[in-house]
């Protein structure tokens, strides 16, 4: 639910519409017929997907794996789909926080809305991480799941993205989404382990990535159960319960999947512990962190980002194993293809 | 992890050694040739099942329901396993007090655990239910979930019923074991929902009931996220964060399902609210109660019962359409047979 983590200075992005622009995703080349991973270049990174799935369903091979400890665990923002030029689930909040506004007058005058509200820079800088978690609890709680679910259901739908024009569902990742059905194809079982809030992924996940409600795992806050009218509701409350971020994620995949992973796609800081936690486990393991390298087919961008920092993982991939994924040299298409 | 609602009065049925105790499993009768719950006696009880998995499996028809929404969830103590003369993870907690006591020699004088290892009944009830507390939390927590896991594998192989004299795996309900086989077979996802701790029933719940652990929804402490020479811990904080029990279960359900089930099965009223929300959904539902009616093979107990106390189950069920399961006439045998 709350990015704690996350400094309120890259809301600015957003307001001021700056960030790289996307280009009109190009044209692919005409798709050699390949069964496997076929938006992907043949390289090191599909090379390391295919060796690792070959051993470990190879029966009677050394690193063989009984299918229900197949799992594998994918962060969402930058490693499923894009994340610039803010965490798309931000893009959410200012989208809720204008379309709200005409029930909250007071908005008009009322830090951080107000900012929120006009795009006021300064303002929302000023406001820092106490703000933007006013604006995530005034659009995440204090109503239903039911209903909470249906917002995300008709934003997912409607909204589209501020530079790239287009529905963020057009904005994952189509080789991210073939090395998914390749695991599952695979008897894998494959998690989502996301910051971002678990119900706000719900709602279009199973659609976007074939990913049920029950392999989501998200940052949440708890609930309360209640009957109205006869009834039940699921109340969302305002109080953080788990932020899946960093160390949090080992915690909510022993909490949510209660096996250790072995294999895990991250793309920023925020998922060293998942690929630490997955990597160091005994057997054959798989990390890899999708490093986003194409400034002109989607956003170039590492160590000095303040949206999916990747600086800790860049400087300890080498040593512990991990698969850097050149998103520039290792995919011929970045998006879904229309 | 944390029964709150539970009194500390029980527990002293165990170390007094009373309760009714469990008859040795009679033989059943040469099963009938039936592929569908065989151990089920012809009555409304399976006939409610067998038509309600009828009717959400028939394509074309007025309550067909797609796969992936066939969520069946079920409660643990005393409706996929016996529950007496205590729930069988406070017999663990018994057992692991004194199976730690030669590294706490301050036990011997200290309560509650003075208490637990010489049975004094008196000094149990005073120490109530902040006494139980404690007993969770010595001999549930400041370990690793991994150091858990091991101690939990060893209990459940070799520790004995305290009256039944069997392993506690052999007490678990073979008609259930079966209704779960026969919604699995009919598309379902079958899930525990349960107040006993998460961690204590992952380890064998997949080799008993056929669920793996990331179906396994319980009460729930925090974890933390350690390194320990280069080897990552997920360590077991006493801060409990859930009790899936009572209002606790459509919490525990929506966070980790995240989809409201179809079906439902508990026993007692702690599973209440967990049949309201699944069976007040739209379209055909399904929630059933296991009435303990069978004194001569397992046990009878409802209203009056510290354990498994079942009474506004029992008023309203009528009302609300679920279907009782009368043990003593439903069941062709209770326990699986050897």
């Amino acid at each position: 639910m709350v990015f704690v983590r996350f400094s309120a200075l890259v809301l600015l992005a957003l307001v001021a519409g700056c960030g790289t622009p996307a280009s009109p995703t190009p044209t692919a080349p005409a798709a050699p017929t390949v069964a496997v991973l076929p938006s992907w270049n043949d390289g090191p990174a599909r090379a390391a997907i295919v060796a690792f799935v070959t051993a470990v369903t190879t029966e009677g091979g050394k690193d063989f794996v009984p299918v229900p400890q197949r799992i594998a665990t994918f962060d969402n923002d930058g490693t499923l789909w894009s994340e610039q030029p803010l965490y798309f689930q931000f893009l959410f909040v200012i989208d809720r926080v204008r379309a709200m506004a005409a029930d909250h007058p007071e908005w008009k005058t009322t830090q951080p809305f107000k900012a929120a509200l006009e795009g006021d820079q300064k303002a929302l800088a000023a406001a820092g991480e106490k703000g933007l978690l006013q604006l995530l609890m005034a659009t995440h709680t204090g109503m239903t799941i039911e209903e909470f679910d249906a917002v995300v259901r008709e934003w997912i739908t409607t909204a589209r993205h501020p530079t790239a024009k287009v529905p963020y569902t057009q904005m994952t990742f189509q080789p991210m989404v073939e090395v998914l059905d390749y695991l599952r194809a695979n008897g894998f079982k494959t998690f989502i382990v996301s910051g971002g809030g678990t119900e706000f992924m719900r709602p279009w996940v199973e659609q976007a990535y074939g990913i049920p409600p029950e392999q989501v795992v998200g940052s949440r806050g708890k609930l309360k159960y209640e009957v109205r009218d006869g009834q039940p509701a699921l109340l969302k409350l305002p109080e953080p319960e788990l932020v899946d971020d960093g160390a949090g994620k080992p915690v909510g995949i022993a909490q949510m999947i209660g096996r250790r992973p072995i294999a895990a796609f991250g793309n920023s800081d925020g998922d060293f512990e998942m690929l630490e936690y997955v990597t160091t486990g005994p057997g054959r393991r798989l990390g890899m962190i999708v490093h986003h390298t194409d400034a002109d087919r989607e956003w170039s961008y590492d160590r000095g980002s303040h949206v999916g920092k990747l600086e800790r993982g860049l400087d300890e991939a080498g040593k512990r194993g991990w698969v850097l994924i050149d998103m520039k040299t290792d995919w011929k298409v970045i998006h879904p293809q229309p």
